[in-house]
């Protein structure tokens, strides 16, 4: 029997267990049978990382080295993230689904095992770690052939449920400190499984982007009383030339200082610490804006873009009061037959250097007949 | 006349005056007539691009908006780093070269006009600035056909000399803050020129990463009394196991914490802030190790391996207490049809996951035959 829990707006979510043990969760727009069988010979777990500290910058850097191996461009006959159907067993037993979560199979980070704890940061004296966390893959449909922005308004709606859902459940974990659902689009960006899906990485430390984002917000509101993130959004709706879409929960723009030749934040406009704390307006009034977004990122050159769309949440135990969620796409595509990379400024240096103004970017978004 | 300047080694520099007004520094091993006039007709400058201050992560970001139309992987006889043969007149009027450097033709920093100054960083209220610096290209060789790793030991010494040179001459600068010479090789880090060349970027603010290092320093410092990367050095001598190759001058390892599936740091024994620094001991015995790193990265799977090339330096004005010279060699060339992307984890969060241990990396690069 599948484990059942009734999440918002008559969602429904079940969970099985796999052949190996892992978890998969079926979340779906109400009650639906999930009783089939993950009928796979059992593989052996591949053991946890380990996690260094890079003294240089004082970031963690996880080592997991066993990932070498992992599933590379197979074929749409071979796709593990399609439903099961005849002799092609995948990860998802059952013949159709909406949106799946289940744990990675070549995870960066495990569930640490027994007493753990993250070692203190003494530059080259730092202890070697375990790379402890969690990662779990989410297809948002189990049509192959589909993207992100051809899904159905109902069908973000339960995918947003699940990304909300596995915040929630995540967060209660002691050994996790920051939860980052994401998806990577496009063989320019890595991508080596094109079926339609995203990721979870539940870390058991700030990753070291979310630490600066936390130190800006903590130092702007140690000196001036106010919330960081507000006062950004304050400052684009002032400005409204970077505004793409706007509905009366939610607002999209391309931000002042963007570092990808297409770059969009999408936020509540009733600010949030992070996807759990979403109201039920916000939830469903998501959807529309997320599509809009997608359909116009795709519509600037007529094809499809390869892109990261990663949600920023505040992380579980710390800065709760000055993080708020943003959820952000970025694109390195600059012209139909141009990436940017990031070479020797971005990549060493850190210094990224922008090839087109923020406002054109915005405009060519706007522009986009839809 | 070429104003001409006797540097190390018996090594000479040359400026000469470009058609637009930009200089070209010719240098050579000993005395060579360099007095060939740029005929090409004068183009317009681009202007100065923005500083913008990201404010979430408290960074600048320098926007570039004239670069878009840069010139994109010519043909080999349209390529504008060659020397001017014939009718073709590209950016060097001699015939022939060792070691060219001059001002970027589509600079991303430009020195800036009249009174200038960095704008302070109070979040999303801080002033517009300025994209103010300098851009440099530095050809390697006139034969387009070659890689670094080709070039005679004695190309290197002049082109490490012309380093130095560009270092201690822009350093004098009022406007700049921190100097990086690199070169980006290989399409896949999206190397628009494929004539052997490197780039010197002179920063009129501490780009991000050597920010980060300099707090990094200076807090191990201020806790232990210690200097950060001189401990780095001892352990790394201590472990053994991830140096690669080491003379009695300079020393090349893969990092404890390493990013890349190849990442190479060399660094001199004797420890400095800056390549003008370097004593002539050490300028003397860096080709032979420089040489050794490049053709073991391109041994390890036979083809030419993508990198970034980057000298770490202390910034101009601050850190030259705590921060030490080092080149850091990094490849995302992880197997001959694989490369890493940075995508979800390591793009929008920061924390980098590595697929490869460092030891590992370290012994591929120490067995391959030369």
């Amino acid at each position: 029997m599948a484990q059942s829990k009734k999440l918002s707006s008559g969602i429904i979510r079940k969970n099985r267990e796999m052949a190996d043990g892992r978890t998969i969760r079926y979340y779906d727009t109400g009650n639906q049978l999930r009783t089939a069988s993950d009928k796979r010979p059992v593989e052996a777990q591949p053991s946890i990382g380990e996690l260094r500290l890079d003294p240089l910058v004082n970031e963690w850097v996880a080592m997991a080295s066993h990932r070498q191996g992992r599933v590379f461009l197979p074929p749409k006959e071979l796709s593990p993230l399609c439903p099961t159907t005849g002799d092609l067993l995948t990860e998802v037993p059952e013949s159709d689904f909406e949106v799946v979560v289940f744990d990675n199979r070549s995870p960066s980070l495990r569930p640490p095992v027994g007493d753990w704890a993250l070692p203190d940061r003494v530059g080259p004296d730092t202890d070697l770690g375990t790379a402890a966390g969690k990662c779990e893959v989410i297809c948002f449909t189990a049509d192959h052939g589909k993207s992100f922005k051809d899904l159905t308004p109902q069908r973000v709606r339960v995918l947003l449920e699940a990304w909300i859902d596995r915040t929630a459940e995540l967060s209660l974990e002691p050994y996790i400190e920051h939860i980052a659902p994401f998806e990577n689009r496009g063989e320019e960006v890595g991508v080596t499984l094109s079926h339609p899906h995203g990721q979870i990485y539940a870390y058991s430390y700030l990753p070291p982007r979310v630490e600066k984002m936390l130190a800006a917000a903590n130092s702007y509101k140690k000196s001036t009383g106010k919330v960081l993130f507000d006062e950004i959004i304050a400052r684009e709706i002032r400005d409204q030339e970077r505004i793409i879409v706007q509905n009366n929960r939610w607002i999209a723009y391309v931000p002042y200082a963007s570092r990808y030749p297409f770059e969009i934040h999408v936020t509540p406009l009733n600010p949030v610490a992070d996807l759990a704390n979403l109201t039920a307006e916000d939830r469903d009034a998501f959807p529309e804006i997320a599509l809009e977004v997608m359909k116009r990122l795709d519509g600037v050159f007529g094809i499809e873009m390869a892109y990261i769309a990663a949600w920023h949440q505040a992380p579980v135990r710390t800065g709760r009061d000055v993080l708020r969620l943003h959820w952000q796409i970025t694109s390195v595509r600059r012209a139909p037959g141009k990436l940017k990379y990031l070479a020797g400024s971005e990549s060493a240096m850190g210094a990224f250097i922008m090839d087109m103004r923020p406002e054109q970017s915005a405009a060519q978004l706007r522009d986009v007949k839809l």
